[in-house]
């Protein structure tokens, strides 16, 4: 039974009665399969096939119309042609059905006409008070209830994995490719177009799910950011939530100025906002199975500390290597395992990791080892790998691993039975009782590294603490007031430098000047040597139209350098219009970091750190987060980047303010919270001085959105 | 039959008769299982079981020792107790034998005592003139003569892969696995010790079997590393070598000093001579046999042209995404192509790559469109995807899909078709014919990936120009010579320039003083600004011991830096020998990159090129090339880096002088030939001016080899 926080999803994941609206006789068709399918996976409520041209269906009683069922109604699968979709639809309504599932395609997906319907028919699901999964799916599977409303061609292997996709076509293939692989569903959900019920629903419905120990997903995108990072970020905290985001470039990128922007894709929004909810990103359709298999029945592993069991040398070597290219350690054993292990062990078997048992190893041996390499704390979970040899026991072998593994739940154990017919007997039975099997070593490391990456998910604090400062929302209103006033979109320098002055951080001395004689005058003030820089808002990258002059010694180099800056801006930029100049400090080098903001329309604000300067772009060494972030968060996010290897102190140098730096990101967060308005910000660069001597906001750009 | 250039691997792989030396009564002894795989595979030639204790073993008669056989004996394959080894290969050798195959384990990977009797038994093979495989090997398989030597518990399915393999184990894996894949082989070879022939001579012997279209190799290492380079080479003009290289640390890194060494490691010059080989290298054992699935049936593709033809959304833009991952592109389609698939498709389907034939496709649908694809001459290959959905024909789709491809057998056709019953049939149909099939998209795609790899390989030339330039090669060795007599193993700085000078490369001015009044002669010749630094062969990073002062601008400021530095280092290397200090001209900014060179004890000198600075060991942005280098592979070398795009001209800078560090990197492939002394050389930073205006080798470090 599925028990769920979501009551009003029950009647699709968990109906009492079903009706089948266009339930049709003629073998092979849509409506006849489903009928046949819910009577095959053994349905026990009542099922209601609705066609007013039948009498019979499978042997069941056919009714002309929903209206006409005598029992309620929880939930009607609708095949019938798109266009009388909306008919049946009110009907159901009237009925008092409360799920939907609509199998029907010819919906949003073939374009405007479609669209329309489909709107039709939301608006029905809200009038009556129903939930709708669909249209344009396959159906819905609950091997629990048990109940399997798809057309799939063939009945899913009870277990406990839920998968949840917006590719019908995939689940069919995944239906159809599962049993022989062992690999059993709690629940299957082709979600169609979403228009009512969508991915984040069945997530949320599944997380009190006890069939369901991990949920696999496939979406190609999801339309309700903020519900996504609320609803995951709770339900993953319960259970392992495994995606592949499909298309990576499908969302578009919309034309951005800022370097942020430029390298905060779609793709990168989704891994950051992923990161973040705990939910493990794979790659491929093969992972996503591979690391579902492994979550649906193993525990979480306590550490990083991974041993191998093998009785080959290659294979361990290929396992070694995999190791290391995922990130992945394996586990220094114990004095106290090494010996124990040399006792039971031939004497050309190694005993450190990876542990090697030699071709001539019995299921004895393998189970002797196994349990030694289970006794030692710092080994966190192990991978058997065995290949069939001349007197090699398979099917003992993973009999004498399940022997250990019942005795030993805590620590997970992944199989690897590399062979075919040799070990195929071998590999059913560990599969039947709780063991994931892999054919690869590669397969079964990159697992665990997602195992492992999770568990660390777990380990991390739920709430992070966002720190709270004082600062001057006021100004930075104000400023955005004007630049909005005068139908700017870019802050001028000066603006963007005083919003910084607003959240505490430190910006060089300057001032703002019309004409020559003004930027004399300040720059006396500040004291030379000085920069002279172009205000305009139609020039994003001074530098590239010779817009910048540094390093000014004196007021008859000042004067050279204002005019050449108007020549080069009027002949290589003549459109611009010029505000005038910045006359700034000159300030003193050190370690040159980017920070950035970019607002993902999706999931809201992005915040960046990387390498900053002028390679930032041809370097791409950048970390993102999901605004809000706490201290530990942006610390976290410099450590990533190979930046930090710098502002800790590289060949000799001494170590940089990094507590600045974090103090800057966090501030930058919350001004990325506090004003929406803000759709891009760049700090590049921040100048990083030495430990306990404060950073810099040298240049910055603040784009606002339209509107 | 087996066509060779190597006659002397002939006896082995393609024997008339075999003799098999500890054959055994005993069902399960390894001396019983070979006699029977002999058997069973079919060879025709005599078969001599050598037994002194048996009279007859499967039926045929046994001989008390090998020399007791009446006829000629082409093969003897030993599997008898270590011990006893070199009293049966002496008698092998006495007899006339002219291949071994020593299955026996207890040699040099039990260690020394071993080593020795490995030893003992290769003197016997030279002695006799015998080449053997092995010891501690599964055997040797060749389906075409037929024989199976191996003690391995089924036979392989004949076909055109050849695996060659160091892990024995890996070897009855995967000929348990391959039938239930559908994988055929020509050749197995299980290559043990290697103590006799080793992977490169199978390599050199397959280059002309006709049996064999693809080499597929797992290795943990070579031995021979420029006959590799030499014999691999050419074998892979003629047919691809697709290789697993396992052990990514298993050389052990040795202390290096130069920034190259520290990046050259073992896993670099393995993929480095690969690459220049045409080696198509693979990071996983599926991979490896994914890739040598395609190449052994389908032609190469003749460019980068992918176009994906599927029933299905989802898997569709898991293929795009699995494109843009391993940087392979969709082809782009002409109008002709897109408007004859809009005449034979329905209106909803996708006309555009990749090609959604939609869920109801036919069979006569796709093989339209596949047809239509193959057409366009922008296609140079096809990936069919199929899921298993209502009224999808997987049978007759796999029937339309080898019609198609027996009338256009050029380009490439690789089949997803995702499911398990449901495709299964449909599955071994394409197999069976040439039409290597995939569970899911990632796969498929990555493998197209290797295939448009290797036809880039092919087509570049073959012998590439090393260009000739004037050297000053004496000057070289007399101060080579002069370092080893004064036992040093790093050039001094002044040396270091003299050779750069004398291969043509621009150094700065510059002059060596003992002390500050021959310091400040030279300065004052050369000219203010200079920088100082400290000359000591025990100081390698000068600016981490505080080593270096730059732009001095006077007598009095020379001074100063002089005494800075010798208090520097008296204070942070104590013990370091200093020689005096440099006085060099003060150089103009350029472009920073870095051009080393580290002799690989296996392969030789390998060439690096990156970006420069103190950011190179950061970022490590380099690439690497087998000397000797021409013109192309500098250029190809440089447009792999990031510092490309710098160098191109980066965000409106003018583009730097890229002929002359392509100049630079040939000079310093041709000094790494000309004197093997040289063990490590970097240039760091190499500044790269203005287009036109040179480079100049700012610093340079050489580090000679040990004797």
């Amino acid at each position: 039974m599925v028990e769920m926080v979501r009551e009003d999803i029950k009647p699709i994941l968990s109906p009492k009665s079903i009706a089948v609206i266009g339930a049709s006789r003629r073998s092979g068709a849509v409506g006849n399969r489903i009928v046949k399918n819910i009577l095959e996976s053994g349905f026990k409520g009542p099922i209601y096939p609705i066609n007013p041209k039948a009498d019979k269906i499978h042997g069941l009683k056919c009714y002309p119309s929903v209206l006409k069922v005598e029992g309620d109604v929880d939930l009607a699968v609708v095949a019938v042609p798109a266009r009388i979709v909306p008919e049946v639809v009110e009907e159901a309504g009237v009925k008092g059905v409360k799920g939907l599932i609509v199998i029907s395609a010819g919906f949003r997906e073939i374009g405007e006409e479609g669209a329309k319907l489909e709107k039709e028919v939301l608006t029905l699901c809200r009038k009556y008070g129903m939930r709708m999964v669909g249209p344009n799916c396959l159906g819905v599977i609950n091997t629990s209830v048990p109940m399997n409303t798809t057309f799939a061609s063939s009945q899913p292997i009870p277990g406990s994995i839920a998968f949840l996709s917006q590719s019908g076509a995939l689940c069919t293939a995944v239906i159809d490719w599962a049993p022989k692989e062992g690999l059993g569903f709690s629940v299957i959900v082709s979600l169609g177009n979403s228009a009512d019920l969508n991915v984040v629903d069945f997530i949320e419905a599944l997380k009190e799910d006890e069939n369901t120990r991990v949920i696999a997903c496939y979406i190609e995108g999801i339309s309700e950011g903020d519900r996504f990072v609320k609803a995951v970020g709770e339900v993953s905290r319960k259970k392992p939530v495994v995606i592949l985001k499909a298309g990576l470039t499908s969302m578009g990128i919309r034309a951005v100025s800022s370097h942020t922007g430029s390298m905060a894709g779609s793709a990168v929004a989704y891994s950051t906002v992923f990161k973040r909810m705990g939910v493990i990103q794979v790659d491929s359709v093969e992972d996503l199975f591979n690391y579902a298999r492994a979550f649906a029945s193993q525990p979480i592993p306590e550490g990083r500390g991974l041993a191998i069991l093998t009785n080959a040398g290659g294979p361990g070597i290929v396992a070694t290597d995999s190791c290391e290219k995922s990130g992945l350690r394996l586990a220094w054993l114990s004095q106290e395992t090494i010996e124990k292990l040399r006792a039971i062990l031939p004497e050309q078997a190694s005993v450190i990791n990876p542990v090697d048992v030699l071709g001539d190893a019995s299921a004895e041996r393998y189970k002797q080892a196994l349990q030694i390499l289970l006794d030692d704390p710092g080994v966190n979970s192990v991978i058997v790998i065995l290949t069939p040899q001349a007197v090699t026991q398979p099917v003992e072998t993973a009999k004498a691993i399940l022997e250990v593994y019942r005795s030993n739940p805590k620590k997970p154990i992944l199989a690897v039975f590399m062979g075919g017919k040799a070990v195929a007997e071998a590999v059913k039975i560990l599969r039947d009782n709780g063991i994931p099997v892999y054919e690869f070593p590669e397969e079964a490391v990159k697992t665990v590294e997602g195992m492992v990456r999770y568990a660390e998910y777990l380990r991390e604090p739920l709430e992070q603490e966002i720190p709270e400062f004082e600062r001057d929302m006021d100004t930075v209103r104000r400023i955005i007031e004007r630049a909005r006033l005068e139908g700017r979109t870019v802050l001028l320098g000066p603006e963007a430098r005083l919003v910084m002055k607003a959240y505490g951080l430190k910006v060089p001395e300057s001032g703002f000047a019309q004409n020559i004689r003004q930027a004399l005058a300040i720059a006396n003030k500040i004291g030379y040597p000085v920069a002279l820089k172009v205000v305009s808002p139609h020039i994003l990258h001074k530098t590239d139209v010779g817009g910048i002059v540094l390093n000014i010694r004196s007021d008859y180099e000042l004067e050279e350098a204002y005019d050449s800056i108007m020549r080069n801006v009027a002949a290589l930029m003549p459109q611009a219009r010029i505000y005038g100049v910045e006359v700034q400090e000159m300030v003193s080098r050190g370690k040159e970091v980017i920070i950035g903001m970019h607002r993902d329309m999706q999931f809201g604000p992005l915040i960046m750190f990387g390498l900053g300067g002028i390679y930032v772009n041809l370097i791409k060494d950048v970390s993102f987060r999901l605004a809000p972030i706490g201290r530990k968060e942006a610390y976290d996010m410099i450590t990533e980047t190979k930046a930090y290897t710098l502002l800790r102190g590289f060949r000799g140098e001494p170590p940089s303010d990094i507590d600045s730096v974090v103090d800057t990101l966090v501030r930058v967060s919350r001004l990325a919270l506090d004003f929406k308005e803000i759709a891009d910000l760049d700090i590049n660069p921040l100048i990083v001085y030495e430990k306990g001597k404060n950073s810099l906001a040298l240049d910055v750009k603040i784009t606002l959105s339209f509107i």
